[in-house]
């Protein structure tokens, strides 16, 4: 297995990237390939010590970097030598299993889109994160990546996460549900109503197994496998999660730093907090998928450290070898509403 | 200051709903109307030792009691001896000058629109509660009441919840944000874009203060006195942090009680964790503003105990004492779109 790591995405690139290259090659035995400035990634290595590839690790010359001023829908385009063009050609081309980047969600997803290309028949890949919940996560499909959805869009977010929530996730019969402001059929917009017409369908015919409709609290309780929205509510419904664990976690933070007694407190529950901070925290799922796109990519967080990478490796890894994305390919028929269909596009 | 208090809506009437009254008579000075069954209402009077009817505390009989089941569209229609047909009456005819109820709400909703009317001119009435965020609280505005928004529904969101951040909870000057997955005014769906336009003018107008769009992230943090949002999308943010803080607060108890030295942990920040919980309390707000009414509503929580009417009672008052609906009605022209308007329903 060989990931393409975008050396230079990211704000702690590209020392933390390299770095975090190298512990996934020891700890998961992957290999490498690390795209950007060879004298740039060169110098981290020597950083830390290290003055010749090690086994595993290969360089991919690239001399530009995408940045966040650059234009996210033509970044790509413009530089024809970035890291996230050359990993990205490089992906398209076979000379790695799948690509991993901290840099611009808006570039990558363009880049992937137009470069690598979607699944024949997905109408909009999505990202998909693995959120926290009251029973141990849940994929979260689309949070961000297609603000606008049709119900068939739902349809394909419905059937490719409960594929990853299987073959990734390692969930027999994912539970997938319909992110929606109550539980019976006719609630939400005219897009929620229609959708769940079809995944209701789908969940008929066998094909996934359709929950219903979902609340966002009980998603957070973990009710369900699979949280399928429009990019537009996944976000909101992601950020909310984030800063409402991001909110509390300082005021327990304030809390025990008041006083002598609060911080004694504070040593009694040392465990707990650790596995509160864990809880809450983005670096351990690693990254955020972009499913529906032909090949594996990954979006690590952009404030990604060492450790963040090491997993977004992992992730990267688990989801080349999971064959999702021949199920989708298989399976796209049913994913598919007829193109003369109102609402099909 | 008279408040009409549906004695027969919620989980705990009409016991709690009595009780919650009588404390917010003793502790606030207003006078309450409770209506439901006489006997009922005097038979919890009684199990609390009080046998006879304490000064500022009338009863206005009504026989019957929206359930569960009833449809709520029609359910004010079909029992118009309803606790809540009654009482939204008594508010219409003077009777009172604010209604608190914790019955249904939709069938709240819709009697209020019906009976009482909303203001002329506003297009939609909305569900305005106030959410705990990192800088005390601000007001979510619309969270469920409209689930398909057009932007001058959102215009008129705007206005009334700045009105309301204004005069209800003393914020002068209160930041008007929009939510959104992005602060460029070309993020979102079109319902955000054009809506940014008109907040974009009323702000420029001075006639809100319009802060730009808001992520859901910063929204939680506090960046904003009033969050503007579509009834789909508010509702997922209001129950995103509803369940992750009831999520994270289950953690959290877990933590406490692991073991003895934990148990200690917790005695050592006791106040610490009273503070925690009442951050997450909806009991604590009291209730969520029916904004848009002609006269004030409040929707208390289903499961208000006692401490959760007194305060919902509290609100209403604060409301009816606001003036915002006469801001409301004297800006009306500033709210709205020309009927020719393309956007304008």
């Amino acid at each position: 297995m060989k990931i393409i790591v975008d050396a230079m995405g990211g704000d702690n690139a590209p020392q933390c990237n390299v770095r975090g290259a190298l512990h996934a090659v020891k700890e998961y035995g992957v290999e490498v390939v690390l795209v950007g400035r060879g004298e740039d990634i060169l110098r981290c290595l020597k950083e830390d010590g290290i003055d010749t590839l090690p086994a595993g690790v290969e360089i991919a010359h690239a001399d530009q970097v995408v940045e966040i001023c650059d234009n996210p829908a033509t970044a790509f385009k413009e530089k024809k030598d970035s890291s996230l063009t050359v990993g990205l050609n490089l992906l398209k081309n076979g000379g790695g299993d799948a690509f991993v980047s901290a840099g611009s969600t808006g570039a990558l997803l363009s880049a992937a889109t137009l470069l690598v290309k979607r699944v024949k028949g997905i109408r909009r890949a999505a990202m998909a994160p693995v959120v926290p919940t009251g029973k141990g996560g849940a994929v979260l499909i689309d949070c961000g990546a297609t603000a606008e959805c049709t119900p068939e869009y739902l349809l394909q977010f419905a059937f490719m996460g409960s594929y990853y929530a299987e073959h990734v996730m390692g969930r027999p019969e994912p539970r997938v549900g319909l992110l929606n402001i109550g539980a019976e059929p006719s609630k939400g917009t005219d897009l929620q109503r229609e959708a769940y017409q079809l995944l209701k369908k789908a969940g008929d015919e066998g094909r996934i197994n359709f929950a219903g409709n979902v609340e966002a609290r009980e998603a957070v309780y973990g009710e369900v496998d699979v949280i399928v929205t429009d990019g537009y509510s996944g976000n909101i419904f992601l950020k909310t999660m984030e800063g409402t664990g991001g909110f509390l976690a300082k005021e327990l933070k304030a809390m025990f730093k008041k006083s002598l007694v609060t911080k004694l407190g504070a040593l009694c529950v040392k465990d707990g907090i650790a596995h509160f901070k864990k809880l809450l925290d983005s670096g351990e799922v690693g990254g955020t998928a972009l499913v529906g796109i032909s090949k594996p990519v990954i979006k690590a967080h952009g404030s990604s450290d060492d450790y963040a990478i090491k997993n977004a490796i992992r992730q990267a890894a688990s989801f080349a070898a999971s064959g999702i994305i021949e199920d989708i390919t298989e399976n796209i028929d049913h994913m598919r509403l007829e193109r003369t269909g109102a609402a099909a596009e």
